[in-house]
């Protein structure tokens, strides 16, 4: 069981550091954490724990510092948007591949999983490749859907890093280039890309993109 | 001038602490970060710090801490992922957004901009109005776009404590209910309504939410 909370501080250098002081000192294990700064001068940090004896007494002495404007607890990232399919690519394909995605996960959502679809449109294969390796420190990620008419090169060797260090599965548009090649599956159709991609992280589908070993 | 950093360390409570504990240290001021485990026991610790004079240094001195396994320099998730536009409601309308935000921030991708549009189909007034306020938790959040046939009660709370505390601007959908009335911009057509939720945040349009006072 996870508890998450959520610390709207002051913004000053060390903040951070006195928080997870206390945590380590209570031997707290932090599962997920993070930490971003308002437009008026507000830090908030967002923290899932493992499971602690008392919740409201962490709540209380965290609350004792003077850093500390509000607290309250949350629900999990987790519980709230769930496993993630990041979509990169053209536009036009990118779009194509959403509305499968998202007409996919509507289906699982509404029988209580959750799945989020998030895109971005780009060009480029330097920006790609850039795109592609920052999945990797993104949390959540369960799949990757190339979505567009031409890449390869160095966005190629993003793909195989994401893939071997953050267990993440790629689905690529059947497109000119290489990157076909490094995908763990390659379909054709974009909204059927978009549903195949949501089928594979689904707890509530039953296929295995493992065992599907075609071009579609 | 931000610097961004990832921070691949062993997974044990305190190893933040450790961390953040060296950054305090430097007088170093962190402006975004965040944790999370991988599924083999791996932390993954990704840091937008200010301007230090050396970041070769830091990097060279944070490698000497035992619980570091590899750390490299990264671009910063502003760089890579941009501002986001968060859809939000049921799987027939979301996907119709997404299809009009998707295309229209291609328009300005391709200019140099970075939009991304995160989208999830969810139905039922308690998870809406607890994914609506967990949007105040995401980082780089700039607009918002309810998209459904029918939203009120408790969402409306949400809506309004996103939009007073983390300045939030929110488009509904024309529809059933009394989200609209709280709502900075109510569109009917979802592929519009997509298409302005991007505008409203594109510095390469010229738009302004605050000045459009009607119901398309």
């Amino acid at each position: 069981m996870v508890n998450a909370i959520n610390i709207k501080t002051i913004d000053k250098p060390g903040v951070l550091r006195k928080i997870t002081d206390f945590i380590a000192q209570n031997n707290i294990n932090i599962v997920y954490t993070h930490m971003h700064k308002d437009s008026i001068d507000n830090a908030h940090i967002y923290m899932e724990i493992e499971e602690v004896e008392s919740l409201d007494n962490v709540i209380n002495e965290l609350n004792n510092l003077s850093e500390v404007k509000e607290i309250s607890k949350s629900p999990s990232m987790d519980q709230v948007w769930g496993k993630r399919i990041i979509i990169i690519g053209g536009g036009a394909q990118v779009s194509q591949v959403a509305l499968g995605a998202i007409t996919e996960a509507d289906r699982h959502n509404i029988r209580g999983e959750r799945i989020s679809i998030d895109t971005i449109p780009l060009a480029g294969e330097q920006k790609l490749a850039e795109a592609v390796r920052a999945v990797g420190s993104l949390p959540r990620v369960s799949g990757l859907v190339l979505a567009g008419s031409l890449m390869g090169g160095s966005i190629v060797d993003a793909i195989d890093e994401i893939k071997e260090n953050y267990g993440v599965k790629v689905i690529s548009l059947n497109m000119v280039g290489s990157v076909r090649d490094h995908a763990d599956l390659v379909v054709t159709d974009p909204v059927q890309a978009g549903v195949m991609a949501v089928m594979a992280i689904a707890s509530t589908a039953k296929f295995d993109i493992d065992r599907v070993n075609e071009t579609l």
